[in-house]
């Protein structure tokens, strides 16, 4: 089929590449010249015949939203825009009824894949009406993994991204339950190498996954994780996964850890925590680290402020004493 | 080799049979006489040639310590014995010096695979020392899975167990993240079918694994769960874990979420939330439930107390009014 | 002053009769006609002198969202609108940008105080431009509890519902911990009398507080909480502390927990633990519950399915196995 | 009464000025001979009429098991030891078993109040035998605050310190509470100033406490908390909690999502986090932090590892796309 595809970077390139080897007529348009078929949107929609089919592979929020309003000009009654990106389910209900207004339809699409979907195929959730999927079925076929599964058509329009949002907080929660594992293994001493530990695992167990086979490659790669900060960004899946838990008041404690260690681990003091050495030192004259000097050690020097301090001149003594309250 | 094997249940008797196809001589010892294959353990012990390797394959806890101590007294110097079961790793240094006394050895090894374990084979993690391990490792060879991987010698005494029970931890909490992820889809109801959502997501997702391969053929086997209730056991392993956890101070929130909701699941009522019920009462007159009455319906009726109920008498009015605090 | 109160429930009509005794003028009107003083909005607007000061004590959202759209029309330039009941801050924005174009001033105040309010006073939070809060100043002295606390100008407006808002939050996890604390000492019964307990903390302690106190109310009006069931409902301010920190990226762990315990207490059955369930009985054969039957047994008969059954039928001896996988 | 005491720090020395302000005859013991009153255990035994009640108040674990060991052998039978330190109430059934062998009675007795007991009194959570418990009664008398409440007989041996650790478990949640209400109201940034909302909320509130009164203190005597790093110690009790509740299969998630935090503040980097960035840059080319220098930058660039970088280098265009998977 021809296909429109807008925004080329690293997921969007490789849909380009795995359309095109399977023999699609993929117009490419990005910002960028250098990897761009077209200079640009409207170029790319006079390429295509009709019925046009448009997928839009850029980031969620303003970029999606802006993109797809721009091709509600462009494009007309029987053409189909799909959202390829990781847009809030709920984006998906506002683009569709934009785009109705003028007889244009809408398809959004989870895909999960990373690096690896250009040779392994996509997994593809997609929502929208069965006339407006159909005329991207081919494409879907195309981008699909070779097996029995890896697409659905996951009801109306949503319920794509809404499906790949719930895939993403599970994937949260299983990143997070390897790492602390991995944490485990590593803190305790017992085993002689945790990355064989975590190799072992890989046939025969209740957790093989590929994830853990991944976590294995990151293991070999840098021994040790020595070379990686204990760092991570979130993108919205998982938080818009805790949020639609809330709303539909299903709790989701696995998920909602995962998402909270993510916020704490980007923090490079916690406030929270602040507050708890503050509290403590009221009470309990209990010491407290005061913050690193930018630029110096990580750990501040330990304080005891002025009524701890007094307390231990009028009475003090030994220092082998209870702690806590 | 020879070997015998001490229990032959779910797990046990599966073991003996995989052992036996490959070639092995096993003795398989059970109080059960239907499935035993003598009538003793001191008959068992004396059907091997030395050095004897006796695997013991019963619950943990009490059951595998008196084996291991009756076999302390059976056995003699260069001998070993196996807890293949889902003992502590804390009680493997204790059974390990217990049997050091006589010159017998000790291997602990943690177990995966389930009742797929039989065609599959089963992922091992043993623990112990080298020289104890070889005389073990034709049995080794022959339980594991065929591939490159699913089997481990972890460490010393203790690290198979410790191994296995982290692995246990992080299959908690892989389980919590796909039966989240479950709930809401089928609580906001915007996907057509959960289940070929889920079946989809068994190729080139992140998130594909052999736990949801398995949830897909329990969604296929009882469409909605209907016939399965939200109770689950928890069997040791995620305790130890999370309790490992504590011991290094290493945070294991979604293990721990995990292992909690199972502790709530087996709850008719729980005592916390009528804590958290009865001061909502106390100080918003929140109308409370009384607890459903036995082998009635689950709901009992809303009662709000007298403060409340005085309140109300007293000054209120439509009932359209704020709630909590 | 003079002002007037719309919504006489609860919580307004202590807030009325308090003003009242501080010699404040109050024209109230609700929709039960039995406490109302008015019979329409529009009469009790016509009773207040300019600048015309309104009160809104009634339910948050559309509720309170058509009233005050209500009062836009009723109201003039000088005028003020308060918003006393439990909105959303988001709402606040909203509301003040509809009654500006009008010149309507408008005030957000939490009200903190439940059925207590009426004798010890009730804790304002309220945001606003200072000439609007002015105008209310009078209301706010004679609401507030008597000492030198209980009352904050926290803001613009939103300022006050937010703080309000968090301040909810922290009382979800301040009343879970207690719970938790109250279940622990039950369950594992090494005290003689766990109220007492409770009790003795009342001073001295580092937790004692109003909410202990009240939870020792709760305990001495009813025994064990015999008469409460484990159910609790949640009023929007704990949801919206979760989303809000979501938003800022601020992990609430105690907050959250709180908020998940109080779903799970309204669910007859856990979809998350029928799907944990699930999955255990697929790769161990772990026996499950089926769901008790409307009526009758809280817990169902455990049951085994087809494979597990098969296994054991296969091989299975003693059930002296180990459990999970 | 006559008294021996043994622990001259921070508490011990305050309790020993608290008791003689009441007229007790107190013999102190300290290594640090600067507070000491006498100079060895055997010398403050001495000093005690018979029958001797000596309060023994050095840290858990081996300070206080050793303390209690040599005690063990300077009292006989009918004087009593008292445990007035943090022990773990397991550990108080040793240390009674050990004494009765010599007819010494032992009393746990858990402690809370920090720095304002020497003013406000003690709370104290004491187990025992009645008749042990009436020799230290008039101490119990002179160290509890003034009031109805603070203290309690909660059972038998154990339950002093069973209820202690309760109680401080809870307190760990409680903080946590406050702590993340504060860190989401400065956050936000919708509130003029955090410090006067937190001290409003003192009365008339649902959350007025004794630990909000000490937070409104340290905001005071510190505003924004600007010298004291997030780092939080843990002493025991909730580390015990945690483990009690799961003995007993009872959930404690904000007690535990609090313990939780404490232990990750005092991480300088998080391997469970190391490990979720690794896993998401396999799958996803996800740019990783590298760690912090020593005494360099808190942040560390940001490095795609090769993978990514390859596959930018094929297809990547613009930078403008979806994340995570």
């Amino acid at each position: 089929m021809d296909i429109g595809l807008v925004g080329l970077g690293k997921m969007g390139g490789n849909m380009r590449e795995r359309l095109r080897r399977d023999g699609h007529t993929v117009v490419g348009f990005d910002r960028n010249p250098e990897v761009s078929d077209v200079d640009s949107l409207a170029a790319l929609v006079d390429k295509l015949p009709t019925p046009k089919v448009v997928w839009v592979m850029v980031p969620a929020g303003e970029p999606t939203r802006s993109t797809v309003a721009e091709l509600g000009e462009l494009l007309g009654e029987g053409d189909v825009v799909v959202d390829g990106g990781n847009s809030r389910w709920t984006d998906d209900l506002a683009n569709a009824e934009t785009l109705q207004a003028k007889g244009i339809g809408y398809v959004d699409c989870g895909v999960s894949g990373g690096v690896w979907g250009l040779e392994n195929g996509y997994a593809l959730m997609y929502g929208g009406d069965a006339a407006d999927v159909e005329k991207v079925q081919p494409a879907f076929d195309s981008l699909k993994p070779e097996g029995d599964f890896g697409a659905v058509h996951a009801g109306k329009v949503g319920a794509g991204h809404f499906s790949k949002m719930v895939h993403n907080g599970i994937e949260y929660a299983i990143m997070q339950a390897y790492a602390e594992g991995w944490e485990l293994l590593e803190k305790a001493e017992l085993t002689d190498n945790v990355t064989e530990v975590f190799r072992s695992w890989r046939e025969g167990t209740v957790i093989r996954s590929w994830l853990l086979d991944l976590m294995v490659a990151a293991l070999d790669d840098d021994p040790g994780l020595s070379q990686i900060a204990g760092y991570a960004e979130d993108s919205g899946e998982g938080r818009w996964t805790v949020e639609a838990g809330i709303e539909n008041a299903v709790a989701t404690p696995a998920i909602t850890a995962a998402l909270y260690a993510r916020f704490v681990s980007r923090q490079d003091d916690s406030p929270t925590m602040k507050a708890v050495a503050a509290m403590r030192n009221q009470f309990g004259g209990h010491a407290v680290r005061t913050p690193a000097p930018k630029g110096g050690d990580a750990a501040g020097e330990s304080k005891a402020p002025d009524q701890a301090a007094a307390a231990r001149e009028a009475g003090a003594g030994s220092g082998r004493e209870p702690a806590e309250s």
